[in-house]
């Protein structure tokens, strides 16, 4: 899915909401749990049960990793349930020396056909670059994430700015508004405004809603751009509304409650 | 496989190689494509014929990740052939928030049973901590790597320090000796020194000898410590010797070199 294509489902939805499939194993309803694949079965209901209220599916990789193999087959089933009809997020934080980062997007973008994936930018420009080179696909940069951790090194001073400062800026000269996002926590809402600053322009994928408590208002405020510019994720506060036999229920009362906030943010 | 046992293989096989099991699919010697599982069917013969020469294999995900759900089950099956005789390493750099860093501890040390696992700094303490509650694994945070993207960001000011100096120092106070690593790439003999002042008595993954160009007796002379404290890793140099039917005697032939090396640079 394409930048203009996101906008316009934006548009069409009246949303820009992420949900992002952390299906822990061990979290899945007691009912579900004597299914072929339990992660499969809950992520088709949570997914026929939201399907028209978000833009984009986030995958987190770790909750399927911990499966093993079959794990990676759930990932690869509940990519083809959603389809093309949402942009799908591998929240897989990969990055490494440029022959390695190139194998990861052909892991993600090609044997996976995800649209987007997450990227650390640690080791930098050759580590990032590879992901790029897939021109339809979308490469998520680590900006200022949401957990307290990011006061270890991602704002500390980096020279005359903080180092997130510093990441934005030197990898928004790496990739263009098409296929390049940033990722910047909700829990930070004040720093939004210098995010804009740099990237007036990109897509921010904002975790942090939800249960880290961050607050959509103050980032819609802070944070949109002319094209809205945000997806807001929202993981656990949706997918585990209630872990009872009406969990897809729950589910789309708890994304249906986020799209009316962001239907009235809109205007 | 803990500090004592390690320590004693090195001394017992005079040798602190990690060969590094890169196995990009498309690399694979034509005669075995027709295997069912070429890449696995490639791990053991170079297992084979290298096991008395290195102290531990490092596993690097990605290559194993392009062959999707497949290439995990290749990974398991190599971990599997490998044993408990060597350490081994899931080169995945992996590293979320707190609950999902979880998650992927549990895949790699519980599901997989992988000796350790390297983990990305960028988000701080709660995304590295979760590895470290698994007192019998290690993890191994990037500190600098053998790229040349270190310069992006790993070697910029971060106050009085440069940010992998800042990474190493802080993060030496969330392991210990036993159960925490750092990656120092041989690209870059001359920062080991600072890094062994930093980290005195810890083991360091170094990779960047061999196809990067670092030099493993530069690497020695400024890293060693009293119990060796190296695991120099080589992959491509060793494992993609030879594309030919003789590659798994010309990749013992090249893992022979670094282990005589390596004896004699031991004394």
């Amino acid at each position: 899915m394409n930048r203009a294509q996101l906008i316009e489902q934006i548009q069409l939805k009246r949303s820009f909401l992420c949900i992002g499939l952390d299906s822990d194993p061990v979290k899945i309803p007691v009912h579900l749990q004597q299914e072929a694949d339990p992660v499969f079965s809950f992520n088709k209901a949570i997914i026929d049960a939201t399907r028209d209220l978000c833009v984009s599916y986030k995958i987190n990789t770790a909750f399927y990793e911990a499966n093993g193999a079959a794990g990676w087959t759930t990932m690869q089933k509940t990519l083809e349930y959603i389809g093309k009809s949402h942009l799908v997020i591998a929240d897989a934080k990969r990055g490494d020396i440029g022959n390695t980062s190139e194998l990861y997007a052909r892991a993600f973008f090609d044997t996976l056909s995800f649209d987007a994936i997450t990227v650390a930018p640690y080791m930098g420009s050759d580590s990032v670059k590879p992901f790029l080179k897939w021109s339809d696909k979308w490469t998520i940069l680590l900006g200022l994430t949401s957990n307290e951790g990011a006061s270890d090194f991602e704002l500390q001073p980096s020279g005359e700015e903080m180092l997130y400062e510093r990441v934005i800026r030197t990898a928004a000269q790496w990739g263009n508004e098409g296929n390049l996002m940033f990722v910047v926590g909700a829990t930070r809402a004040e720093s939004f405004a210098q995010v804009r600053r740099l990237v007036p322009d990109h897509f921010l994928l904002v975790p942090g809603v939800g249960a880290q408590g961050g607050s959509l208002a103050e980032v819609f405020r802070h944070g949109k751009n002319k094209d809205v510019g945000l997806l807001i994720n929202v993981s656990r506060a949706v997918i585990f509304a209630s872990s009872d036999e009406d969990f897809a229920t729950s589910a789309r009362a708890a994304a249906l409650s986020h799209q009316q906030e962001m239907d009235a943010l809109l205007g």
